[in-house]
């Protein structure tokens, strides 16, 4: 009986590390004499697993008869058998949402429009819309659980230990998705908040985070005489600091919601399968932090991946993967690998909603091959292949054929050979499975900025916390890769961060950062760390409550934006002023014993500072948030982390920065990935130092590819 | 003495058909060494034309020192001197404002900064930016009327009539974008509204506009005792009719104030010269129908053109002219044209503020080639070649280089090869300035819905103004292109848009409709016109007031969008539904004598319904607002036009909606124009009726490229 793990590097069958590469096919469009030929063609591209939503609406027409019945397009159990005997894994994702524009996203008609209540509400108490459930809502539940005791018995028969080939099991699908997307916020259903009720889930969330309902009035500049009055803050753009901080409370709670709805879930099928990962999608990169909670509640059982699209309409803002997309898959797989995660794509655009803008094979290869490079562990195409949705269930198309490789007549799609070439490249390359990415530069990042756009507008704290997001990959990651560096990233709330003083530590801050990692901070510099800090200083703790530690060791003031756009930025030792696209802070305060690092050359006004700290620590301090527009932005951070005692080693050197490189290791060999994202084809001289000396090519890569080099170590 | 003049056909030197093909050179960075290497290499790329912005600060730093001293970085006498030599006619650019990522703008400091009086601001009286300034404001008037006093002079000296080769004077530059892009409104700065005087500007505006005080009560839903006391509607999203109606008139304020500002510069201008046209450079595409008041105001000397970028940085929404865009280049130059201008491009992108994302060659040239197909008459690349800016005057950069195609250090890079061939082409195929494009469907907009989006949320009327824009370029133009469509676009308020009884008029309509026009399309039903109107039927005057002529004509109902997203879309006797990406509308009522066309199959409702009215008259109304996504939204296009007596002929056939196909032809021959704008060579079968039978040929365009075909006539 074959037996599949994980852990952040790789999956392993039996222990031997090895790519998932998955291909989702719905059997409930797919007419049942053509499954066969579809998880054959599946498997001929080198794929070795198959997905399927399995939609409860689809099997329980009628409150009450769930229909599996053999012989028909619902016939779960022969299409299960069918994969094990084609020899693919397989992913089971029985909701209860599926989305796949199914109408009601899966869901029983009669779920919908029966039970109204069910439905999540805005913070009126109004519903948006009849799809977008309310996860923990009791009769929403009940309902749930009654598909899942009738569906798991079903994937049951056919798990690993008992002889089948599901190995994984989703639970639900982009959890959150149908809220924040559709109306923009979070689920405040009353009846599943438990609002005004003494034992309810929100009163009972702000308990157990402030015990005193003192403390809470102090923090909301409230007066509510116990837990079980709060309000929560009716509002999305919060516009003071209470405000902000009843906002946070809220998505805190949301997450926890989630969470719990998730492992509620993993009970209902844990009552029938052990043998499997119950894995989850996060709808987008950006969310994967929203999962923090349910990855520690539901432990070493769960594996979260994401959905990556780049074009799902002429509506998207690009039609092909682009540097600043691709700067935000890295970033994505980054953080599912710093939540103990092997990276992998659930859902890996292979077609699209409509046939135009298309997928073409160029966009497609190029798209996987570039995060292979940067850390890819795993990947379902969405869709591998379609067909006609069942009467009366498709939301945007009877035929969901997705412009997918494999038509829903079977057609065989140009774009077919770039899921074959991928495949061909992951089975002649298994050993890149546990490659790593050599890394030059250190970035630690907090997860808790990603996911909180509290802030969304500036609300006098200097920045929103989208625009860190924004600085982070459109400003520090494509400086990075436009300079042939390759960053490691770190989350700021491990000791791991701050285990290497002799490398710069590069922190993107915005006003907040939690206690503990300030003095984190403190305490590294006083090690002898080297600290680069950008663009604020952090003045608030993760309650939004004042807290200094960082800027009162440094000696540091208050950092604020300039009040003109498009300043200058100039460095002291430097050159000339930097391009900006973007915005500079200024401080009133040069700590004692700090020098003077940056200005704005028109107002001389302080932008930059450094100071040496104790046993040989520095620290920087960049008031620049800038999107990358320039080599002189490069050579500024060259600068900046020379003054901190940086080697300016890299990985790899390449002198064209529309030219992205990335070097992947195994213990006996190295791999070059060079990406060209652009329409042109590009020419530049890449250089690495091997254990042979050091080797440099001339390369010309064609527009929208990956070229790969391969050298001995 | 050489002639210059226009129509929407063409520019004409003495008569003789030319494309209008310029670059930027800002003599005051480019160091005056190199000014005539510059020159030249403009003209040895093929171009008959050079522009540059003058600007203000630079010429007079300290209040009334205005200084063009000889052989100095400001002699801007021995630059069009120089010009002249070349043999390059002239645009000037003096501003006031030049923008040019200039600080101010390129106003002078001491303007800015010690007169903030005349800064614009927002609905609340606050100045939101010290170099955004309320054009008619008395003492910026003042200022800039000298400043004029003292520009002028020199160059009148280089004008056509006195030897020189001036023959363009820019008026300002991008009007409005420094109060609608930094803050999202317009100017409301009291003094030059003179709010709540009675000879004040707004007071008069709204007196002409209503005539009695009890008028505008009765339309706004307020009791103002006169005009002098009349506020403005406080909002740029108005949640109300009454809202909306103070909003859209605040708008047409906003226009005829920039159309009184354009005056104003042009009697300046004609003080000293009459014998340049005075042209205007419209900020974006979507901005061209702002300026209808000003170019009614400033008649025949009068030429706009608009800027076009595709990117100005990483946050762009692309990296290249993706199809999505130069669809919105192709209706920004259909509305040019319909406003009497020869399409002309004042900002044709060579370079970027950065150097990254880059320009390349192959997106320039393509992106150059694409305008051509569509009617493009004119260009000027900005910039050609750049340099260091004044001291202090730089507003994100010290070396102005711009990645422009000539560097700031005289290299050539590559991306001057594409202007060299854009170049080649035009000097080659000098006849197709008056080429016309061959058209096959007819499409009526209203340019008053383009600038009108004043309900940018949808505030109950059913339709977002910004909504129905997209619907045009996202949904119409590219269902015709992508169907080797290539329609003509005509102006719904001009006699000539119902002049054709024969050919089906395309009518997208939100629920406003100005009354007359509202009449001449009954009056078009009435002669036997054919109508496809889409996606609602008009409800609403130009006034917001109720006004359903054509509705109650027709005997329709109320038409609004289904209240769930994604419905299907289907067709009687058409097929199976079609892919919607979009939303539908629904209806009540079937008009008497009208046969049911469009429902939703789910709920059934009535989506679309064909009538026929006298004298062989037919009207359909297709509830429909669609992306577009899928092949089925073509045939769909067909059939609805199909039953409209459409005979389904199209200029050009290509089986590939990849590939856009477009017709040019003079009188002597045919220019067959077809673009691939995605980043995969794409192939298919064009075909084409010719006197000689019809021809049929197998294509393959490269990525990101535009193939010429020729064929004798």
């Amino acid at each position: 009986m074959p037996k599949i793990t994980f852990d952040t590097d790789s999956y392993y069958l039996d222990g031997k590390p090895f790519f998932f590469y998955s291909g989702e096919i719905p059997y409930f469009r797919v007419p049942r004499k053509d499954w066969r030929f579809r998880l054959q063609k599946l498997k001929d591209a080198g794929a070795n697993c198959v997905s399927t939503y399995i939609p409860w609406g689809f099997h329980e027409p009628e409150e009450g008869s769930v229909s599996f019945e053999p012989d028909s397009q619902k016939d779960l159990d022969g299409f299960l058998a069918l994969c094990a005997e084609v020899g693919l894994f397989v992913v089971c994702r029985p909701g209860p949402h599926c989305y796949s524009e199914l109408r009601f996203e899966g869901l029983p008609d009669w779920l919908c429009e029966n039970y109204p209540q069910i439905r999540a509400t805005d913070f009126d108490g109004k519903s948006f819309r009849s799809s977008s459930v309310s996860y923990l809502h009791p009769i929403f539940l009940e309902k749930a659980k009654k598909w899942f005791d009738a569906v798991m018995p079903v994937i049951q028969k056919h798990t690993l230990s008992n002889g089948g080939t599901v190995a994984f099991i989703q639970l639900d699908n982009e959890i959150g998705g149908t809220h924040e997307w559709i109306w923009g916020g979070y689920d405040y259903n009353p009846e599943t908040i438990g609002l005004f009720e003494e034992n309810g889930r929100y009163p009972h969330f702000l308990k157990s985070r402030y015990h005193s309902i003192e403390a809470l009035n102090d923090h909301y500049g409230t007066d509510f005489p116990d837990f079980a009055h709060v309000e929560y803050g009716k509002t999305n753009n919060p516009s003071t600091l209470y405000e902000a901080r009843r906002y946070e409370d809220y998505l805190h709670f949301t997450f926890e919601m989630e969470a719990e709805y998730l492992e509620t879930l993993a009970n209902w099928c844990g009552a029938y399968i052990n043998d499997c990962i119950l894995i989850h999608n996060s709808g987008t990169g950006i969310m994967n932090p929203h999962f923090q909670e349910a990855a520690r509640r539901l432990g070493k059982k769960f594996l979260l991946g994401s959905d990556h699209y780049y074009n799902l309409g002429s509506h998207w803002p690009q039609n092909n993967p682009t540097p600043q997309f691709v700067s935000q898959c890295f970033l994505s797989m980054e953080m599912l690998r710093m939540m103990g995660f092997p990276p992998s794509i659930f859902e890996f655009p292979a077609g699209s909603i409509g046939s135009w803008p298309p997928i073409t094979r160029q966009d497609l290869q190029c798209d996987a091959m570039a995060h292979l490079a940067f850390g890819m562990k795993g990947l379902n195409y969405y869709i591998f292949s379609g067909g006609p949705n069942p009467e009366k269930m498709g939301s945007t198309v009877i035929d969901y054929d997705y412009s997918a490789p494999i038509g829903s007549k079977n057609q065989i799609r140009p774009h077919y050979k770039a899921l074959e070439e991928v495949g061909r490249y992951l089975e002649e390359n298994r050993d890149l499975a546990l490659s790593k990415r050599a890394t030059d530069l250190k970035i630690a990042i907090d997860l808790e900025h990603v996911r909180s756009d509290y802030y969304k507008q500036d609300i006098g704290f200097g920045l929103g916390h989208k625009e860190l997001y924004q600085f982070l990959h459109l400003g520090l990651l494509c400086t990075a890769f436009c300079g042939s560096y390759s960053p490691e990233i770190l989350d700021i709330h491990t000791p791991s961060a701050f285990m290497n003083l002799s490398t710069p530590l590069i922190v993107p801050s915005s006003a907040v950062m939690a206690k503990s990692v300030q003095q984190n901070l403190v305490n590294f510099l006083k090690k002898g760390g080297k600290l680069l800090i950008l663009p604020m200083l952090p003045e608030m703790d993760e309650f939004l409550s004042p807290c200094t530690i960082l800027r009162d060791y440094l000696g540091g003031g208050k950092t604020r934006p300039f009040s003109y756009d498009m300043p200058l930025f100039e460095l002291e030792q430097f050159g000339p002023a930097i391009k900006s696209q973007g915005k500079l802070y200024e401080t009133a305060v040069l700590p004692d014993g700090a020098k003077r690092l940056g200005f704005d050359p028109i107002t001389s006004k302080l932008a930059a500072w450094e100071e040496e700290t104790e046993n040989g620590g520095k620290a920087i301090w960049l008031g620049f948030h800038w999107n990358y527009c320039d080599e002189g932005q490069t050579r500024m951070l060259e600068f900046v982390l020379s003054r901190l005692g940086y080697d300016g080693h890299k990985a790899v050197e390449c002198d064209n920065p529309n030219l992205w490189a990335i070097l992947r290791t195994t213990k006996s060999r190295a791999v070059l990935y060079v990406m060209n994202l652009f329409t042109q084809e590009m020419s530049g001289t890449v250089s690495l130092n091997l254990s042979t000396g050091r080797e440099a090519k001339e390369i010309t890569v064609p527009a929208m590819d990956v070229l790969t080099l391969e050298f001995p170590l």
